[in-house]
């Protein structure tokens, strides 16, 4: 089938993009920038864009058969700071997406929710998809309020749709401005022989998924005859300090954490429960964090000599 | 204390301002218009404005001590056929109000949400407060992520709030134009010597509360020292069939009703459990639906002659 990528050349986009190819697809890729770490792929189509610009977004729709929407404005350590554009940027935008969508080809959309901020603070553990959605930050209050207009869809206007709530997805291609991923931050760092800093005692646990495992997925719920809200994570958690600890069994050397104050967005622990997606998907996350980090720090460590 | 009433020249505010001036305490109201039925009252001071000039509305919360939001730009029937007008008016609004309240006086905030959309269609009966909410309007959607920003006040900023999750409120008061409530809309009809529609064959089934109940809960919540998430209904349901035949024992005569096809958006089934309210707030509703739209028909026949 042809799918069109919204957000294709972000860090999680081009792992996707790779899985479709991979998979025998047709892909057209919709993004504001190009790629950040390897140039455009001469089997893909690009077409330049802002997500608010929904007339061209319908555009690039033309012949589609799925969509895969990964793209947002915003991430959770910032969204607060100014709740309003996240939701005009994300929110208003994917509405007015969803709206033209009606009128096209596109029969089935997934959209990347995210499994570590519309729980909230969990109140089990692992959190099943059913957990209540208290969410205490602008970026997972948004990602509900578009998961609920997507449900919408589905209900009025019998659009397929798959939301997959991410967890903490990391791997190569991840980016180094330190705001998002702390596995792919701290390897930056550390391939440049900078001091990594840890946010509260390290105690905090959360649940890394290769982003190999996360595109596959994107790739399968594409593929699949099949709407529904789905936990996208590895099946189990890792403290800060273990993530530490194997990234220092990875590195070598000496990696001491500079430790910071707690943010008050920080929910303590979240590990998500993906039976839904393996029951319902046949899917199964393959990489271990061990091996994923391993994998992260070769690419890093190639990439920070060619970039700087 | 001191309440700033937004929206409190509705229907469902100006029952609060009574309730509230019936209760000794000093009332502020923000709204875009004066009241429909009545003249302004010596006692209340009004401002007119808009829900989106966050400028004036934190003028307007100088020396208050709790504001209720009850104010909306839609309505659930209308909502769909423009969501972003509805995210813009409502959601972006509410979100710069409590941005703004973060540096006023106001230490509570007492919210209007809706018990008849917040939950899509029903999966218990009654619908509790954990019911999960899977919105199919935007105007449920976007009451939901305003209580989200309201859940996320209070984490964050320590601001005391409470959302009343209401049903389908009727009484005195109700407008006419026949767009919300369908208990005021016939007996404004019928006032009128016109035809009185029903949407489907009747067997939908509603949850009624009278405004004096619903506007006592509002008062009660803004004096409690308490926060959380309250379904505010009359406890038991009533078929659209019922409150026809109850109307037509109240005004006597000939009622015959057309039926015209359902609505998409319209639930089958909604019955709210209000056992939260009454345990957290010492609350219960006291009018039955045969009284109360006894009430609201002499009231509209008063009313019918004097507007025409």
């Amino acid at each position: 089938m042809r799918v069109l990528v919204i957000g294709g050349c972000g860090f999680i986009g081009s792992h996707v993009v790779d899985h479709l190819l991979k998979s025998g697809h047709r892909v057209r890729v919709y993004d504001r920038r190009p790629e950040m770490f390897r140039p455009p792929l001469p089997q893909v189509e690009y077409i330049a864009g802002d997500l608010a610009d929904t007339a061209q977004i319908f555009e690039a729709m033309s012949g589609v058969d799925a969509l895969i929407h990964l793209a947002s404005t915003t991430v959770p350590a910032t969204s607060n700071l100014d709740p309003v554009a996240d939701i005009t940027g994300n929110l208003i935008s994917t509405v007015n997406l969803l709206e033209v969508l009606r009128s096209s080809s596109v029969g089935k959309i997934v959209y990347l929710s995210s499994g570590g901020t519309v729980y909230g603070v969990p109140t089990t553990d692992p959190v099943t998809e059913t957990h209540p959605l208290h969410p205490i930050s602008s970026y997972g209050i948004v990602k509900v309020a578009i998961e609920n207009y997507l449900y919408m869809e589905q209900q009025l206007h019998g659009l397929q749709q798959v939301v997959l709530r991410a967890s903490n997805p990391y791997g190569p291609r991840q980016g180094h401005t330190g705001i998002q991923g702390i596995i792919g931050t701290h390897l930056w760092r550390l391939a440049r022989a900078e001091p990594i800093e840890v946010w509260g005692d390290g105690s905090v646990v959360r649940d890394f998924i290769h982003v190999h495992d996360l595109a596959r997925l994107c790739v399968q719920a594409a593929e699949a005859d099949i709407s529904g809200c789905f936990n996208a994570g590895s099946g189990s958690g890792a403290s800060i300090a273990e993530v530490v600890e194997t990234i220092r069994a990875t590195v070598g050397g000496d990696v001491q954490p500079v430790y910071k104050p707690g943010r008050n967005y920080d929910v303590p622990r979240v590990v998500l429960d993906i039976q839904r997606a393996r029951d319902a998907l046949g899917w199964a996350p393959t990489i271990s964090l061990a091996e994923g980090i391993a994998e992260t720090w070769d690419w890093v460590r190639r990439t920070v000599d060619k970039t700087g």
